[in-house]
């Protein structure tokens, strides 16, 4: 086996400064890809194209868009709400695939990432306007999988929940009692996933032994849905 | 079995005449109900409300949100398509939920049923912008149908595909060899589902044999997906 | 809409007497349909043709298999269980098929209708054998019905879980704690899912307005799964 | 990244002279792994314990049993058929987990991963007493991984269709202009997978990198089923 299967790959991964993008850098790097970590808004029309612009050749775009979900109720979200979340996570993705994609079909090889969440499999509380953003990630990475997989290039996505990451669960939640319920209950692993798990899973997705995969979506959120 | 299961129940029906709106209007009628149908645009923000007040006590609301696929691929799309789609399709959802959820939550009872599309459960080409809006739909129903069941409140979605309309299958479409083998190859029923099935089947979830059922999705496709 | 919209059905159930045979039974004559209800073990090569003969002239067959969870660990599983189980619920699904099937192909129309577990959709501990059986009932009825729906026949299933019935939940079991957690930790719907519940949306897919789902699975469970 | 991340770990491998076996065998040892390849017919009663018994130590177990798919009808399909698809694929399953799983849970660490099939997840025609089987499989490999998990113990199953192999796609047959057709309409991949990348996840989910996974089912599938 290549001790280093993303030898030689450059691999942009968007917000790589918060949520899973340390872990998936170290991880990513320690299997000897070429990291162009971004720390810049999406929200913003132009910046998409501007960063891959930047970044020069692109094997793997990493679409890691998220933002904390606010956790308000149908009833108490508010239209700002609603807009900054779908403005994050969701109207970034067409942009970077305009940008990125041209030289990937010229190449006849690219790969584009969703980090998504599972709460777009398995409905929550609270977490609507998130879980509808969520939703459109994956349906997304399904039908752009399909449409560009001839080019042969792989769209697919991780629909994580429940994995270690500080924003969600630093360490005071996890001592709460509520949560090590809803532990028990809800997750059939018994413990969060760790970062550098759900990391290494993604890796294993942007190397060359993941060319079989387009249009799929992977759960990684420990049984909380099994497929 | 109650000849009009749907007897005394006010129904909001929105965009009313196209689409799905005729065939859902005169089944739902059929069966009883007083339905509301409302043709105004609703990607303004103050329509949904306004849209609400007007129909006074609502029993079901049928978030029938729809435009055309733009049919184009991931490169062709732009800013302008993918905002319409969304501001259409997806954004008048946490409107209409505000506007209709008080005085549900006040009589303990009500339903939204949401009319998506299966594209958001399976990859199709050419489709990324409408699939995206059609899988925040689920994802969004399958969220507030989990938070809103505690008030005795259902609401889920339908996900249809390759349903009998003017709009996506007029006769000239059908009458292509190219849409025959389409039909041969992905469609297990061999035929279209009818708009008289699809609303028949919408009729049910809006009926009080369907309080069961919360936050859940139901394929509407002819097998196009399983489940 | 048909007051009656089973009138002159002739439906075979299997296992009437058990489980869900006596909800069935009674929504189903409230609709018109004639039940041939029948109440042998299935278990012997011989008996579901012997069954159908019997029965003339069948409209649908609800394949009702249902025996107790023997709520076993997988370790403490025997042989005797493991084949009890099959031979209840999944050996007899091909031979009532072969008994019913060619009469409907004759007349070209027909349904099988399998009422089967959600929990061959979700893991759950002390169910493995129970799971498996339900999964090769559920995976049957998607490819026979896939099979089968050229010569207008349709074949479908239902998924159920945690529907009250005598047989898993009587009243000692819904009275204890560990039951009302398990319902406000699993089950977004709140309470158990109503027998006639159940048996209503089984009724709808026997009736004609249902003729456009083929191969399909649709899970009864409160939300348990969201599809 | 370890070169070998399976070095020090005893694979065993059923039916490791057909089908997925020869390509499994020989990445699992490029990986680092010690593969104990086990030939011998698994239908009869004792034969999963003696496997085990003569194995020592077993780190994986790989329950790889398939047969091919008879292709008959469901009218066509024998008692004969039925039995022996699942007296060689479904009930070693139990035997399997009887004989291996009392050494990984005294060890707190182990895995059993099934080599399933997605033709339970999506109906075909002329298979349905192999999808019965395939259905039983995963919803067995689904109801063990939640039951085991809290021993640190992972089940999980793969479900392939679709992957290059000379049992079921010869060259002869991937000649044939149906094939092609066929490959074109459903397989959005746009080629079979290949044996070796199908191998690779395995390996993938037999490393430690996949502590993460429980009672999960994944399509290796060229996007047929989307997830």
């Amino acid at each position: 086996m290549n001790p280093a299967p993303l030898s030689g790959k450059r691999i942009v991964l968007t917000q790589s400064d918060v949520f899973m993008g340390p872990a998936l850098s170290t991880v990513l790097q320690a299997q000897g890809a070429t990291v162009i970590g971004d720390t810049r808004a999406l929200d913003a029309t132009g910046a998409a194209a501007e960063l891959v612009r930047e970044a020069g050749t692109v094997d793997v775009l990493i679409a890691h868009l998220a933002v904390p979900n606010p956790g308000t109720t149908v009833l108490d979200g508010s239209e700002d709400e609603w807009r900054t979340v779908f403005a994050h996570m969701v109207d970034p993705l067409p942009r970077l695939a305009r940008a990125v994609l041209p030289q990937m079909i010229e190449r006849r090889s690219g790969k584009i990432l969703v980090m998504g969440s599972a709460s777009a499999l398995r409905g929550m509380k609270r977490a609507s306007s998130y879980s509808a953003a969520r939703g459109a990630q994956l349906a997304w990475a399904q039908a752009v999988g399909v449409e560009v997989a001839p080019h042969r290039i792989q769209v697919n996505a991780i629909a994580q929940n429940l994995v270690e990451n500080p924003t969600y669960f630093p360490p005071e939640i996890q001592a709460l009692p509520k949560f090590k319920e809803r532990i028990k209950w809800e997750m059939p692993l018994g413990r969060l996933v760790s970062a550098e798990e759900d990391a290494h899973f993604a890796a294993y997705l942007c190397s060359e032994a993941a060319d079989c995969f387009v249009g799929q979506v992977f759960p990684v959120c420990g049984g909380w849905v099994p497929r």
